[in-house]
């Protein structure tokens, strides 16, 4: 997937717009899609935030995501019906105005014969001044590519069609490497030495996870690093941290 | 589940606290919950937040959707190991101290003879001064109170049985009744009709939904409001839009 893999950081915020999601009607699967997506791409996801459909909460949202992170994605809220007002928030945020846009038409008219444009329709083919158009292979009205902002549909297929569709514009980050150690000892027995061991390697991210329910292991260790010498290295002290505490465990 | 129904808005925000959700390698089942839960209390979920495991990023989350919110509802961080900083944050949030509490100890070996408390198990038993404790019927170890904001463990089954733990503290709103009606034409075909029927009932929400993959239906068209009578007239208008839109797309 990417194309001009790069040294630095790149990282993204991520919005998700709907009522459904907040009264608990929808339960959301987008999250986790672009979480997965951002990963392959070696893209930091810093922070995710899912608003109501209101146009102040929105675009107050993206503003405040999008001068710190590299890329904002958005999902939900560019149909056809008046809770659909994402992009109207969009334009707000950008103090840009909203037209209906002819090549949005020509987009969603290309997809299907006999397509006439009513005015829902008419509603998703409006783009905010200086916006691109994001090809939506599946249901034909368009996503917004509005500086670093990517305004895409909330039917996750539709949203995954986009997500393929934006791949190839978006600048990779440093390839962050991964590993994680699996230990039937709990958490509480392993958090003194793995914070001296996070202390002695500041560049390698050691997280601890909990697990129940599960005879696979108690807790599970990941590690991340950009440096692949020093997570390998960690990562052996990670079990030696665990050996040692299995062995204590054993012993009382 | 509610005590003391209010005929006021009670709202609230929703952090989850996590790395692991922002990289891909858990999936969030929480916010789902949450949301469910608010909906049966009659609050009202105005935002949910996913941030990184950073002090400074949790704590402005936090101060952030206090000061908006009737209440706010944490998930994750308070584990034993050195990433579980959601404690600190809160305390960093609210500017007090951070200590070992003694009924938090209490608490936890209450619910397991023989816990010996090292480095890990003091970390959970640290609480921001002022802050009460929640109970944990799972695993021992207590969430926190903390005026408006409720801490809770990432774990969804400790999590569930936090929130039912403070259920009973919760104030709860006016009750909003919904209702809502599948349509087999597309929502582009209900979209005008639709704007003007909300026009005409601002007190009551009307949400579009369109589903893909389903024979059951094209568009399910969602209403709440907290006014039965108006709930049931504005219902009753929307069926009358589906039925002439679909009644016009067999004639086509």
């Amino acid at each position: 997937m990417s194309t001009n893999q790069s040294e630095k950081r790149v990282t993204a915020g991520m919005l998700v717009v709907g009522d459904e999601i907040l009264s608990g009607r929808t339960k959301d699967q987008n999250i986790g899609t672009v979480a997965d997506f951002c990963a392959e791409m070696n893209i930091e996801l810093c922070e995710a935030r899912i608003v109501a459909d209101e146009i102040e909460e929105i675009a107050d949202a993206i503003n405040a995501m999008r001068v710190k992170y590299t890329y904002i994605f958005t999902t939900g809220g560019i149909g056809p019906t008046h809770d659909d007002i994402t992009a109207d928030a969009v334009a707000h945020a950008f103090g840009v105005e909203l037209n209906v846009d002819d090549h949005a038409i020509k987009m969603m008219q290309d997809r299907f014969a006999d397509y006439p444009m009513n005015e829902g329709r008419l509603r998703m083919a409006r783009i905010p001044e200086g916006g691109e158009l994001i090809a939506n292979t599946v249901s034909g009205a368009p996503g917004i590519h509005m500086e670093n902002v990517f305004v895409m549909a909330g039917v996750p297929k539709i949203m995954q069609g986009m997500l393929n569709a934006i791949a190839p514009k978006l600048e990779t980050g440093i390839e962050v490497f991964s590993a994680s150690c699996d230990s039937q000892v709990g958490e509480s027995s392993l958090s003194e030495p793995l914070a001296a061991l996070q202390n002695a390697y500041p560049t390698v991210k050691i997280g601890s996870y909990p697990q129940m329910g599960l005879d696979k292991y108690m807790t599970q260790i990941v590690l991340r690093s950009s440096d692949e010498a020093l997570l390998a290295e960690a990562t052996q002290k990670v079990r030696d941290i665990i050996d040692a505490a299995t062995l204590q465990k054993l012993k009382i």
